[in-house]
């Protein structure tokens, strides 16, 4: 994030966030509902309320009639202008950059794709900033009301700093990229961990939504965990946490590339599928794809291996789970495991059901692919949440 | 925990809870430093002080000198008065009940077992009475000072309604204990989960201090976890968390009495230990006692079915930090997994060190024996805890 942060005018008090998030997330709603939800009193909540409605972030709906007992006046219900302010969002991949450019309630307005083919620093910034200005370009409107953007990068990142501290797949170690992308763009900029965007997202404008506990669980190269707890999402102390991919699942089984053995993401990760779907049909020239493919066709070898992985998730899942008891999981993925859900589900919420302890077996699993741009709206999510939050 | 509420008469406000809990758990501190760490103004942190020092709860400590830049007037610590009231804990096992008196910093006193011979709730509860009279009889301060009593047992509980919703091995189901103790000792009574009671010590009165993350595993019939997470104990969404034992680290291993298959608990619990030592000598009567005294004196088979078990209990510990990051981690047991530690300790802290994903390896482990009777301390720092959160 850069500093000195830019501020919307009405933010003014604690009390402005919590009402202004509590539309934002949940409206339209009634100034009597967001008093009963926050405890604050309705005098606060018109108080917060009034500036956001002088600069145009929120609007009072039509009075809808009340009826029944304790009706008073009519409610007017308050809801987001969502066109108000626009957001940039883009993923960094080890192949291209995704970006998107969103509403205030982080829908999708467009969308882009720019190849990644240099690593460097200064080379990924230019990309950076050249993605977005086509994105802004699509319309005037973004152009003049779009000052923030967030980026999501797999790896080890400082949000509060705006640093990479160590992203694997670029090489990088302790590269200042909010800064730096902040100059190169004009914007105020963001930085996160991908899978911690992606549970932003789902916090303030998805499935997370009222959920003060929830999972996300991420399945591709890499197997992901966003953890919601107590309504704030789990950072860890030593800046590891949700790596579910690295639960020992497979007692002795398969050596990990991070030096342990059995875990899950050496199992189920899209890289040890396709070396087991190689064997198994003796094709060493068989693409994940292909792979995919045979399973839908009835190979029994190949259905087997993905059998194999989607035991292993749902072990793990079943293991977290029974640790931090989230209200409900969120199952999804990139490309690849969007094609193969089909192949994963019912080995997924049979090993999950099968090992989860007691009433932790009541946790909602919702499996749902999702487009690849979702990480970028993700990144733009961040955006948002920077934006208002004290 | 029994409506109406006891509550202290100096405890008039969040912020007076907030000042009172810093004192009681990091005291002696200064008003400054209390206004330092906790947001407060200077002027809410004596006005939120004053009425427990009238009460007597809290005293002013002589005025230390200051040195150094920025040194003004001296500053003169608040300080607990531990005396001011005391607390009965009991933790109700399958064999006992085990009880303590202890001040307000949660410093045991007194300490009594009482055997139960009959686990219907009346007869229970008129034990737990019984046990508590000769408590409270040991100093007339008790008597005169003592008016909550927390009790722990393990299971599914719900403090806030009072209730054993579930307990396995007293073959309750949805008993009313706070009520009932409440009614048979005119107390105030807590009950709460063995596990987050020990938990809870630690957090107020012990490693956990000021550490806004992290977990507490108990070995022994069962192994548990009490987990913290930005300064909350965690929950579950569905009432379970902390279920470290059904991790399953064992593959395809022993099936558990959970339903699943390669718990730590299956492997690593009192009982699958005693029975591998058996398997292991050939001797089908000797005892949890027997096997640790032959482990000790060099016996190498029983030695390594000690050591699969620490090793298993180490990659579930590795598995939880993975995942929800905990500053520190805290191992204790009762007494066999006490008698146990030397036996144990190397298979877990290299089991954990290989599996623990990156800095999560930064964790620190600290394994701790601890008598039995900190179970029923942890029952009181709980009755502490409901007293004085508002």
């Amino acid at each position: 994030m850069l500093a000195p942060e830019r501020r919307p005018e009405p933010l003014t008090s604690p009390a402005a966030a919590t009402v202004f998030t509590m539309v934002l997330t949940q409206g339209p709603v009634s100034r009597v509902e967001i008093a009963r939800r926050t405890g604050l009193s309705s005098a606060a909540v018109t108080k917060a309320a009034r500036p956001f409605i002088e600069a145009g972030y929120l609007e009072e709906l039509e009075a809808t009639e009340r009826s029944g007992p304790g009706a008073g006046r009519p409610a007017s219900p308050l809801a987001i202008r969502p066109d108000r302010e626009f957001f940039g969002g883009v993923k960094i991949t080890g192949d291209e950059l995704i970006g998107v450019v969103t509403d205030l309630r982080a829908q999708v307005l467009t969308s882009a794709r720019r190849p990644l083919t240099d690593f460097a620093v200064e080379s990924v910034v230019a990309d950076i900033a050249a993605l977005v200005a086509d994105l802004l370009a699509a319309s005037p409107a973004y152009g003049q009301r779009c000052h923030s953007l967030g980026l999501a990068v797999s790896g080890d990142v400082d949000r509060a700093a705006g640093d990479v501290r160590y992203s694997p797949f670029l090489s990088w170690r302790q590269v200042p990229l909010a800064r730096l992308v902040a100059r190169a763009t004009g914007l105020s900029v963001t930085v996160e961990n991908d899978v911690k965007a992606l549970t932003v997202a789902e916090q303030w404008f998805g499935e997370g939504i009222g959920a003060p506990s929830f999972a996300l669980v991420t399945l591709g190269v890499g197997i992901g965990c966003g953890l919601v707890v107590n309504n704030e999402v789990v950072a860890g102390s030593h800046g590891v946490a949700g790596e579910i991919g690295h639960i020992p699942v497979n007692g002795e089984g398969p050596a990990c590339h991070c030096g342990g053995r059995g875990c899950v993401e050496a199992v189920a990760g899209t890289a040890p599928i396709l070396r087991a779907a190689r064997a198994a049909t003796g094709d060493p020239a068989l693409t994940i794809d292909g792979a995919i493919a045979a399973a839908h066709a009835g190979d029994e070898a190949v259905m087997a291996v993905f059998a194999r992985a989607g035991h292993a998730i749902g072990l793990a899942m079943a293991a977290m789970a029974n640790l931090v008891g989230p209200e409900r999981i969120i199952v999804t993925g990139d490309v690849a495991g969007l094609a193969s859900y089909g192949l994963f589900e019912e080995a997924i919420t049979s090993a999950f059901a099968g090992q989860a302890f007691g009433a932790a077996a009541d946790c909602r699993l919702i499996l749902r692919p999702r487009p690849f741009e979702q990480w970028a709206r993700g990144a733009a999510a961040v955006a948002i949440q920077t934006l208002f939050t004290l």
